[in-house]
């Protein structure tokens, strides 16, 4: 068999075990061959591949980015991929593809396995919001990463008798900010997935105060935004440049406490330390297995599907039940991080 | 109500933190009074507990060990304490008594119900081996620490030529050598599940110093043995002055490999740093649920059950299930390791 | 003797470990008495220290902050002190004052000791930055955390060829950036000490990017600025809320090399995560050696002066000396590395 | 000019930041040429070497170990280096050799530049021991990851009121002892420089108990040994296959102090983990300038010298007077660390 990868999207620490896990299966697990496409769908579009072997995947389990690179494809190429898609498989003699992505990258692959061509796809976001696999490779680094942050800004929020506003990433869903928000004992954990109220924060801070725990610890997802009416919010302001203003909700809400409790608030944007480095151990080893189950599927000719992760067990789910719906928090799972606040 | 709470076991990342969610959740979300009883089922049995309160769990979310301490009790104090059960539960005017322990404190715990004792467990092991749980905190702990020193152990076994070997905790189950053999790239892992063949590891080391790739990593489970024939092998030998020698299989199977391979092998036995400090994210994340799980559990009346994870929820077992069998590191996800080796 | 000891100034990893050791000291070494002021010199004026014994610092070694609290008073209150100092010191019945501050701290220290105030101070910042000592605590720590830092994002910045802006602390020395530039293998190091030229950068990335190496990282201390008439820049303007904004050096320097440059780059501004948290080895060892020599020098009468770093000693030198220059980068260790960019 | 390099002796986090640092300040800041010797004395006896560029050392700043290898070499083959040692200059055509390395590296460094070889040294070594530089790199990582096990390891102490006798490395010299002890709260160290008794360990630990902390952590030296009569002590003994036992200082006195105490007593031996792996900002910044101040020492001519660390300077010592003597704990900073115990 003749195997071609490719990894898309963001960064996500793990990318590189998946690619590693896929070559060491593929050629002593069954005699494949197998070959990189680089910077995602472009290196398949434009010609740009080259042979892995044991050697290339040497070393790079612990590293994170990508060997492969990546990069950002316009709709318009990606349609054009779809449309010539057998085209491609056979002009590379492969006998699958296994893109590692994100939604944008699954969906691009289900429209390439509709329109023809052999696809396994392997999930990959640091966000967590895909649906149908209980965990992405990525997630457990990130939330790492946040937590260690909001474990070093406590000490500092409680000498100073400071509130510390850290936004993590998480547009769309909360995942980060919800567990490193419990990893962290954060005091308030804002989510995109329920605007938060200003007085709520307000009402806490004091009441931590009073309560003699003179500091406190705000975690915000960058996606989160207040409720109607709650505080004056800008979204993708301009700034003077002409350039879209670096100025989240994390600072803006720090400014508006500030201003409201009358005590120092200190905005952290944690920003892309988040998504890159060494992968955690939790993250190395998910991203193997889904590596190992992505060959084994694609021998299987269990193709237009992709791994998920659901309970202890790596299954393969249709591409199409993958991408129709972004996985959110839940209200219980809030339920269980509010008790500890 | 009135919960008592204890920790009994070997000491595991993520105690306090189950410990300070069951006062949260306990006192904020339902009015709850909780007592801590000291140093595990001793101090149930000797009358010495303290009152717990948001303050007495301030600031240990994120600490190692347990503020309640923890003993080891003979069986037949156990007996006891199982026998005068419902007695004791009036005595300290509790409703619900909240175990957190391993496999023997969730037996006694199980003693404790049948005798009458209402009883809510919470697992905990490093070794992740109890059944009807995905997983346990400390686990991913433990993993991350073995890990990290294998990631420190490669750079020297390359730059020397040397085979180095692990030994890693985990007696009856290898879910520790299993993970951080994956994630630190070890290139052998012998498991306690299944006796390791030394000219296997032999024929592995030889090979890669073939290929040109001279050092190797093996991680070996503290549980594991060789199979019959395959080296001499002493368990539990005794010392000069009369001590078991704290010589385990690790340092056994590093002075074996050196006399067959004639090259340097060397071994590092992890031993408590895997048990003990700070827990990560994941282990913070898991063992505030389970708290929060514990107690509203109690509310329910669902005694007799313990909390596990399934999936991405948690879900209240029978603890005679709980402990009737040990989670055994299955073939498939050997195989899936091997594959990288 | 009784001994008054006091933290004032910004969060900095080994204050604790100064406290402790200075409690140690005084009391097993020279079975004196020591009590802490609380909230720094406003502790001292409004009355309001706890006796500080062993049981006191147990266990903070290794906890960031300070178990004494720290704020900022303001210039007139800290003249009502010197006016007062002696008569403060019998109130108190304190012998000796070791107050543990940056270079404000040191002047209000010198000021105090000249007014009759028997006073040893212990620098400390994490800028590393006061003059007469080699070294201050809480700068490794800084440097640690934003080398951890640039190690994460260069992968991320690599695999989608990216320049990446780190802003790091350093108002008006650069040594954390220089540091922690180095070790995090920067490409361009940006210091109050000199003010850069765009143009630099700007021929940096683009010789990178023309040698192969698609990405870039600079390390810019948020005291440094451009040469002038070297980009557009601003300084401590006010957004829509009346606020001055938190937009630093890092945002805006990345604004103007993605303009210039035509390529993605993105701010990362670390903030308060370089000063909070556990201090590394290094810092609570240097801590504690002060906290040691601080008491052996109050026993000595060397008064009016503060602990020191030379080499691998710990000397006495005046206060006077060591607040009236900061200490900056040289231009010989910047060369050093320029040499590896 | 061009300049041979290698690394000989032990692994040691921050050989590769030396390596990378010698062919940029040599290859940019002067246009020379680097050739790397393999395996250290070896290569550049056998003639196995390579061409090092800026593209062979991209990446490496962060990595344990060497990339150039290391191996120990005999004695009388040193000796026929020395003897042929202007020949083997001529023979590959280089003005200076750079060797990186430990004592007996620069004491083999000696006798080639005594015989001819213009030579310029870096000290390496993890355990701090070489005289005229105050500190040398690999050690700040070392007593970094012992620190961090005395934090893990001390929770399970406390938790199981357990003394536990962590084994650092420092055979002739106790650096990485005093201050992993200091910066980790041990509550006794044990150096190579002076014989301990066990009675003064047995008086602490009791002393501990009685005060009510019920638990003791004692780090000591891989090189200590207990004062004459003090305890039976068995050095260098050979088990059952004719090989040395791996059983050193840290397990014997654990099974002393058990034995005596009637508490429960735990070794740790560190090991290997504390020489490989990623360096600490500090050793990367030292080690990089290490390699630059060597290249700019070889084209100042300055033969027969090494690199070192003075203060905050680096400077040029004679290789005579490096190697002489060993530098040990002075009594002076033992009794800072006996303070805090």
């Amino acid at each position: 068999m003749r195997i071609g990868v490719l990894t898309a999207g963001g960064d996500c620490p793990g990318l590189n075990a998946v690619i590693r896990s896929v070559v060491h299966r593929a050629m002593t697990g069954h005699g494949d061959e197998v070959i990189g496409f680089e910077d995602g769908f472009k290196g398949l579009l434009d010609g740009h591949f080259r042979p892995l072997d044991l050697n290339a995947v040497s070393g790079i389990l612990a590293r994170g980015g990508t060997i492969l690179g990546s990069a950002r494809l316009e709709r318009n190429r990606l349609r054009e991929a779809a449309e010539s898609a057998s085209e491609l498989a056979r002009q590379y003699g492969i006998d699958v593809l296994i893109p590692i992505g994100g939604e944008g990258t699954l969906t691009a692959a289900r429209m390439l396995s509709d329109a023809g061509m052999p696809v396994v796809g392997v999930p990959k976001t640091i966000d967590n919001d895909i649906s149908s696999t209980d965990r992405t490779f990525g997630f457990d680094t990130a939330v790492g990463v946040a937590t260690e942050a909001m474990d070093r800004l406590k000490t500092t929020a409680e000498s100073h008798q400071r509130v510390m506003v850290v936004e993590v990433m998480g547009r769309h869903a909360g995942w980060i900010a919800l567990e490193s928000g419990m990893a962290g004992g954060a005091h308030g954990i804002c989510l995109p997935e329920r605007p938060f109220e200003v007085d709520d924060l307000v009402k806490m801070v004091e009441e931590r105060f009073a309560r003699g725990k003179k500091f406190a610890v705000i975690c915000v997802a960058e996606g989160a935004h207040p409720a109607e009416g709650s505080m004056e919010y800008a979204k993708g302001e301009i700034d003077q440049f002409g350039h879209e203003r670096f100025q989240g909700i994390g600072t803006q809400l720090a400014v508006e406490l500030e201003r409201r409790l009358g005590k120092e608030a200190r905005p952290v944007i944690l920003g892309h330390v988040q998504r890159g480095g060494t992968p955690t151990a939790y993250d190395r080893v998910l991203a193997t297995r889904f590596g190992w189950h992505a060959v084994e599927a694609a021998h299987r000719g269990d193709f237009g599907r992709m791994t998920a992760l659901r309970g202890t067990h790596i299954e393969m789910v249709p591409l199409a039940e993958a991408v129709t719906q972004l996985k959110r928090v839940p209200a219980d799972r809030m339920r269980e991080a509010e008790s500890v606040f």
